[in-house]
């Protein structure tokens, strides 16, 4: 566990995006962070207080968390003096970045001398195995999508506040850096050996025996030529009864690939519904998460309709419209199979 | 590469699916090796001489394959203190196994001391990236399964043989440790970081402008739970023009799983053809190989003949019956599409 409270990094970028994790960790922790720390040539903010390390510190910030992601996850030496500066004022260091901390010996060094610890939230657990698609107990949910970054990771936290809300017992299992970093716990599944895929998210999510939900977040698209091997490892992995299909109705290619057709709504459903009955032949989507936030909100409340009209399912912007009708769905359904029938 | 003739390891195993690596070896690269290795305990043979490390060496032996398989793929004593008697003996070691050579201090010690190396051929290469799903030139087969260990790296030689004796240029680009030993090279698709599974395999089997074939091993099968993300990645990252599909029929159940049947050979076609075609939309299968080898000659060639009528696709057992029919149909097609027309 990364111990709070936090001081939120967000260097010296100008690209909102990079600063994802932090930015996340402040919607979703605000009472846990301090403050942030930008440097001069930044115009970004999270709207917190503007603080040194050394005020944070002194504030009782008690690890700097590195939420940025740069150009293929690089520690520029900006980035490692920051660090630097961060474990000389007292504070641990937490990054999700490619690159580890633990590769930087000046880092080492300085935390080693200070006590302090460094996180690289993307490692691995080291004794992952392969997955062995044994049906297990408990309730799950999976957030997919039809591209990447179309909001698998706010739908899921969405998911669970709502589910908390009406008594349920319900958890967070983070898949990436952000909602590790929010979590406090998870596994990068992009990070482990391509074997442990499916190992990892069965691990991540065990077998429940409290009647509440696992709602796991998906990571990539069945879709996308670089990481539908990953999105397909966790389809299987996670053994969900329940899925939820995350989608940004704007975009105009699959991130990153203009040569690639983000996929239909109807035909990304059908693929992911094909391909988690391996698992769990149960599976049904139990509704849409739209990322409306390019959208006025009258178009935005009009394309939900629609989709919703169109698929005949529960469709949604989770940010501005909450996940009623989700919730709703997935919850006054009949009883979902148990997995003390071994129905395969 | 791994510096030929070689001497093969067996150990002290029983069980012949355990030896599989140094038995591909002997069967795809006899003229390489001087002799086999085995203790006393195991009675298992590739038929090669019987040689200890002393033996080898003197014989010109430059390196020992450790071509086994252990549960997990782990390094025990017995296997340490072998290697270390072959470095003594002055040979390079080279290994598949999950476990790696150069975690043993003590055979990394016994290389640096005698200027040896040790030859991890899991590891993949350091700068891998993601893949990007650009349309690349050249033609691309690429062999995949209803399970893992149906012959599909038995399939793939069988058909860059063929190529080569039809005067085609055609290489093996090899993505398992048994693959890579026999190749002198390739990429361990299942142990490189998730996200870079299609990215790998863009790098192994890139652009290339001979009108020759690269001829891709597949790995695992999309129906198989715990290894379904690493195949889909590596039909995404093949862009393969062409499939070919290996199956054994009397398999009871996915291999390692009893409560997995194995799909349906038509419906395992459908999913990678639908699969496949995200990055090669004009893709398409060009036969059916089946490993018979638990069946009698006349029983394999009704097999045969039985699946090529149903499916109405060339298919064999390329060991028995060669791939005759199948480059038939792989080569006698209208031309394939080049990448000069960007047709996405």
């Amino acid at each position: 566990m990364i111990p709070a409270p936090y001081l939120l990094y967000l260097g010296g970028t100008a690209d909102p995006l990079s600063i994802k994790t932090s930015r996340g960790v402040a919607e979703f922790r605000p009472e846990d962070c301090v403050g942030e720390f930008r440097r001069d040539e930044s115009p970004l903010t999270l709207g917190l207080k503007r603080l040194t390390m050394a005020e944070a510190a002194a504030a009782g910030a008690r690890t700097m968390i590195l939420g940025i992601a740069g150009a293929g996850g690089r520690m520029g030496p900006d980035l490692i003096q920051d660090a630097a500066a961060a474990l000389e004022a007292g504070m641990n260091v937490a990054s999700g970045l490619h690159h580890r901390l633990r590769d930087q010996p000046r880092l080492v060094a300085l935390a080693q001398e200070r006590g302090l610890n460094l996180f690289d939230v993307r490692d691995p657990p080291h004794d992952l195995t392969v997955g062995n698609g044994t049906k297990r107990a408990g309730k799950r949910l999976l957030t997919v999508g039809t591209d990447c970054s179309v909001g698998k990771m706010y739908a899921s936290l969405a998911l669970v506040r709502g589910l908390q809300a009406r008594g349920q017992p319900a958890d967070f299992r983070a898949t990436g850096q952000t909602g590790i970093m929010i979590a406090g716990g998870g596994v990068a599944v992009d990070a482990v050996v391509a074997d442990f895929i499916s190992g990892a998210v069965e691990r991540l999510a065990p077998a429940r025996h409290d009647d509440g939900w696992d709602v796991i977040e998906g990571q990539g698209s069945l879709f996308h030529p670089s990481f539908a091997g990953v999105s397909l490892g966790l389809l299987h992995g996670a053994q969900a009864q329940a899925l939820v299909m995350c989608h940004e109705p704007r975009r105009p290619h699959i991130r990153g690939l203009p040569g690639y057709q983000v996929p239909d709504l109807a035909d990304c459903l059908a693929r992911n519904l094909e391909a988690a009955r391996l698992t769990c032949p149960d599976v049904r989507v139990v509704g849409i998460c739209l990322n409306t936030s390019a959208m006025s909100h009258e178009e935005a409340a009009r394309e939900c309709a629609a989709t919703a009209d169109r698929l005949g399912l529960a469709c949604s912007d989770p940010i501005r419209f909450g996940v009623g009708d989700i919730l709703d769905e997935l919850l006054c359904a009949e009883p979902l199979p148990h997995a003390t029938t071994a129905s395969r």
